[in-house]
């Protein structure tokens, strides 16, 4: 059992101190917290409410591209794991084992599912027969455990929540088609709901999934210059259906194996809206993902709750009418100084206060939580104008996070100059790179820094030399520091 | 690793064995398989639909009564599941043991989590402070495991997803209040989305949950004459508050223990509706928790797709456009008396077929699941006639079930009458009770049945003797054999 801190009472400044800052916001804001058990955490009903906003999200998208949920066990036997051999080497180390079970000794060690190819695979051999019964399109909502040795809140924890897809099809074509539609989803998903843009493209051989032939990736960029993997998809080729012997007849009565993809994001989405967007003062949220897009805080003079009171409860009616998620902050226990302080460390794109004065005026005072601009607006017609506001927001976070990318990219051919880079806070490097692992590798031990991927819109490398050995380049890669 | 049987081609017939037509139909319909895992289930898209329908609707609910929802962990470290005495004795029989974790054999085993009680007691303990932090109103969608002996598909799983709230109040009567306000939200979740009237009462003492002060039922009747504990609510005292401190200081300044309330349904829900309402055909689905409540089956005769489908599209759409769910089977490969038999088993509530005679009718024939009445319906207006419908099946489900009951539910004070009546497929029987443990149990060992609750009606007692000893009854019981 491990003993959780207290919680931070002041938040580190993001400049002094990104990680410590980070942890603080988290902490601080309850979106998570540490629990009694090593590297697990404790998702609090405010980073809850952002996940299920997200699961929401993703959830849409999903079906409207035809997809369906299932729920597939929690555990995994052992030889199951064991048949892939690239995917044991990939997971076996740090999965977390079931040995007993009530009294007795198991027969055969269990596995609590790092991710659920195997299992998966195991029952689609049994339903699949004819091509009829093609393309399966399954996705499950699901927590898996990785046992981690270094954890951070939403990051990397040994248990996370994620959703993992998982399909089957007749052709290759059709596989490669699913694995590059789902990385889309999750491109436009991260750039519309969590203004966080994203580079997409294809990972190395080194860096790809455990079992696929090909791993394709959306890479964000943190406020502190690293990158941050926040989502895949892999094409799996035959691999597991020749191992989980997924047959089917096919149209020309041919029997065949089909091709698989698998594809998931999880709860570390959290950590990259927490560290694209957060500032000094805490969160920003974007107003798609926010649990409350507007707070209304009434002044408490005179006889408020009597005056001020019903009408903030008006405000707050006509924007829940209109969609809104409004949190209306009444309490007695709180002066308005302390609650603009909390819910801007929570967050909330927009504040409104209401006081005697405004009152008089038939006014509120918006306040912005990205720009901190404070604005009167008249009481008539408000819901309309803090639902335009939200808009505002979310594209001016986007345009922020892009602008903030293009400034912390560097093409460099020169493996000093790119040294030097990534000996601060770099962001992304984009070099030329002759396609070995080991000149990949060697990259990393020196400077830290990992292929993150090769976008779709790489430019290409003709007649350019490897950053590392100087052979003949194959492509740009985009290099980075990572979580 | 356990091999999975091959899906059964026939359905038994639910009067020649309603265990096994209960099975057929699970596995038929494909809502749920076994797995390779002995006793976890796999719940397959068509399931998992009916699940996500129930989430819904409870969500919704735990909402609306001020509930927000988080995630806790799926590991408990040992230390923690055995500081609650009775807790422990309830639970460490039957739960699945975290040894090893990557290459490391742990110094504290785990356990994987039967119930989430200790765990955020744990946390509860750190995050109250003052009677300002109370209550705590947080539920947590999730799976479960407790380590079963025997096992039926949704009924008893290894593996199982839930719901489980965990409040923490001020006082005993707030404590109280929710654990009846959260039995009253399941007893309405029952009875208007799954059409399935409950028995809401009290647990006797030895079927209460281990930790608790009082644990409260809804208690369904299955159409073998078989109740089914369909959800539970716990007024768990300052039991766990104790045990894991969570103290806070009152309005009057004194520090406190807060009082634990703790409430759960499950997957198991999902065999409860198959189990109410089904018959010989298979499944049949009240439509408020059918993933389709309509199937369009258009008639395949002459240039059957350029004028009937094209008038199935429409009608579908008119449908889709009042919020229904609607299945268009519009495959080639299956005759409509293969769909008809197929959605038939699946239970789906209205049938619509469209012909060449129906088209130039400007009509579609309807049949309706749960009685299998035809009739012929005028396009015009279909779409209002249909939404009409499925709220009467909603309605005729829930009387049908409530009449099944109430035929199957008897009065007795004569324990020979009682021991014949469960001899059969008995039902209810309600019988005075004189409160002791032993004749509970003595009545268990002969008869199989158990006291499933006392009834918050339940008429008073006065004067009766008990069924088994004959001593001064407290009570009348409802008795049943269960699931």
């Amino acid at each position: 059992m491990t003993d959780i801190p207290d919680l931070p009472t002041e938040i580190t400044k993001q400049s002094d101190d990104f990680g410590r800052w980070y942890i603080d916001v988290v902490r601080r804001a309850e979106l998570a917290d540490y629990s009694p058990v090593k590297g697990c955490m404790v998702i609090r009903p405010y980073g809850y409410a952002i996940w299920e906003l997200m699961q929401q999200a993703l959830d849409r998208r999903f079906k409207a591209t035809g997809h369906v949920n299932a729920y597939f066990p929690l555990f995994i036997p052992e030889s199951l794991l064991m048949k892939e051999r690239e995917h044991v080497e990939g997971f076996a180390p740090q999965v977390a084992w079931v040995t007993q079970g009530g009294n007795e000794v198991l027969e055969e060690r269990l596995v609590v599912r790092p991710t659920s190819e195997t299992i998966i695979g195991t029952m689609y051999a049994k339903w699949v027969q004819s091509w009829r019964d093609l393309p399966i399109l399954i996705n499950q909502w699901a927590n898996v455990v990785r046992w981690e040795k270094v954890t951070r809140l939403f990051l990397r924890t040994t248990e996370f929540l994620w959703q993992e897809g998982h399909t089957a099809h007749e052709t290759a074509e059709e596989a490669q088609e699913e694995t590059l539609k789902m990385l889309g989803v999750y491109k436009d998903f991260a750039e519309t709901e969590l203004a966080m843009p994203v580079v997409d493209g294809q990972k190395t051989e080194s860096e790809k999934f455990a079992g696929a032939e090909r791993t394709y990736s959306i890479e964000g960029l943190m406020r502190d210059g690293r990158a941050l993997q926040a989502g895949t998809s892999h094409n799996l080729g035959q691999n597991f259906a020749r191992v989980f012997d997924i047959k089917f007849q096919a149209r020309d009565k041919s029997v065949q194996y089909v091709y698989g993809t698998s594809w998931g994001v999880s709860t570390r989405m959290i950590g990259g809206v927490i560290m694209t967007h957060g500032d000094d003062g805490g969160l920003i949220l974007p107003p798609r993902v926010a649990p409350y897009q507007v707070v209304i805080i009434p002044i408490p003079r005179g006889n408020w709750k009597d005056t001020i009171l019903p009408k903030a409860k008006e405000i707050r009616d006509q924007l829940v009418a209109r969609g809104m998620r409004v949190m209306l902050d009444d309490r007695d226990s709180q002066t308005p100084g302390w609650k603009y302080n909390e819910w801007e460390m929570r967050g909330v794109p927009v504040r409104m206060e209401i006081g005697p004065k405004d009152l008089e005026k038939s006014q509120v005072v918006i306040a912005r939580r990205d720009t901190r601009e404070k604005s009167f607006v008249p009481m008539e017609g408000v819901a309309a104008k803090v639902e335009e506001m939200l808009g505002a927001i979310q594209q001016a976070l986007y345009d922020r996070a892009v602008a903030f990318r293009t400034e912390h990219t560097t093409e460099t051919d020169s493996y000093d100059e790119f040294k030097q880079i990534m000996d601060g806070r770099p962001g992304f490097v984009i070099s030329p790179w002759c396609g070995s692992a080991k000149c990949e590798a060697d990259i990393k031990t020196e400077t830290q820094a990992t292929i993150r991927n090769i976008p779709f819109t790489s430019k290409p490398a003709t007649g350019k030399k490897c950053l590392k050995c100087g052979g003949a380049a194959t492509t740009h890669a985009w290099f980075a520091k990572s979580y």
